[in-house]
């Protein structure tokens, strides 16, 4: 007997932001794995018999081996469970989602994902901006500050991240965005280029700060938090809204 | 008397991959002012007594001016009503939402953006596949394929769209991938690197089919369809799960 698992994206944090489809599958699930950044209220929508397992890890806390994930989501499954394996954000975006998948495609069961809100849509439209811009920002692009290792990765395609005409979004990069600005001003991306900070994104923490590409690693080397962080920078629209760093 | 308008991102267009917010936005809505990839089964969380107004665009068919749009927007916020904007997938992505935030800004007229389930995430997640994989697809980007004139937008930038390490998203891209793939090849990109095409993603015509960046112009051509299509490339994981082009 085979179970089944729902990869289930939580979104960025405000339990509204899960999807109907999300909310279906919390209900149904015998069991639920869940990462820290999608629990909380999230979770009220889970049925009152059905396990749920934090296998959680953030930045500077220990955390579970990911292959420990598979192996326990595999374990659920098996055991003939409906199981939710929940995502913060939307699962497909720097998750982690391939090695979990690979691990029940070598054992046999059946899954589904359920797609989400990306903490980038949701940082952008708690600024008031769209992430894209007709005239000045056709490209748009994520990457993650925070490598395998926990470094910036390298190999970065410089021509792309300095782009003044793509909006960029890191995510993870608080510790690691000093040495990014210095590689995007060396290759030529202006210090000024606009840049917004998006903390505890659609959570009660959420804050937005307005900054420059090049006065922003001091702001951040300075910020004192546990919250994820994201990072916009490029030609954005009017952030009057919210104060400068 | 102001009004109020919340611009909610509808998803891709399954009703199920809406968010909770935005199901509370429709239902408590005046007015709703809507495209035609968010109509359907997602109005009916609209109240009874709520005004439909379809202002949508398709290619290939006269659509309402995008300054008319922002009109009628305004006065049904200046009637005192609480409007709903539904745009379909993340509003902020291609969604042309500035051109209606200026309008309303300059009306002086209070807004809120709901963010939500961009087509790229759902396209992927109907694959069964990671839009980012950990080794080998850190970066993500999406890019129109329908400028302003309709052709492929001036000005690309090919060290950024050529990469072999970056998942690419292409939205409304069918009439001028051709031109891109050529260009994406003279550029460096091998032929053979793979391609998604997604048709009609989380509708009832949802069709997937996989591909490579030089054989998908052959098949787009020949493809007769008025379904919005989605075309990925890069290094897309594994995707047995579906037909080749």
């Amino acid at each position: 007997m085979s179970g089944f698992v729902s990869f289930v994206s939580s979104g960025p944090g405000d339990p509204d932001l899960l999807t109907l489809k999300a909310v279906k599958r919390l209900e149904q699930a015998e069991a639920i794995l869940f990462d820290d950044l999608s629990s909380g209220p999230i979770l009220s929508h889970a049925h009152k018999d059905a396990d749920l397992v934090g296998v959680g890890k953030r930045a500077g806390r220990p955390s579970p081996k990911q292959d420990h994930v598979s192996t326990l989501l595999v374990e659920y499954a098996q055991s003939g469970a409906r199981v939710v394996r929940l995502k913060s954000g939307d699962g497909g975006i720097f998750g982690r989602l391939e090695e979990e998948l690979l691990a029940l495609r070598a054992a046999g069961i059946p899954y589904e994902i359920i797609p989400g809100v990306t903490a980038a849509s949701a940082a952008a439209a708690a600024a008031g901006i769209p992430l894209t811009r007709r005239m000045t920002a056709r490209r748009l692009q994520y990457i993650t500050g925070h490598g395998i290792t926990g470094a910036l990765p390298e190999d970065l395609n410089m021509p792309a991240l300095a782009d003044p005409e793509a909006t960029t979004v890191v995510y993870m990069g608080k510790r690691t965005f000093a040495e990014l600005a210095e590689k995007l001003i060396a290759a030529g991306l202006p210090a000024d280029t606009p840049a917004l900070v998006a903390i505890g994104i659609s959570t009660p923490d959420q804050d937005l700060k307005h900054a420059t590409v090049g006065a922003l690693p001091k702001y951040l080397n300075a910020l004192e938090t546990t919250a994820p962080i994201l990072i916009l920078y490029g030609p954005l629209a009017d952030m009057d809204a919210f104060p400068d760093v």
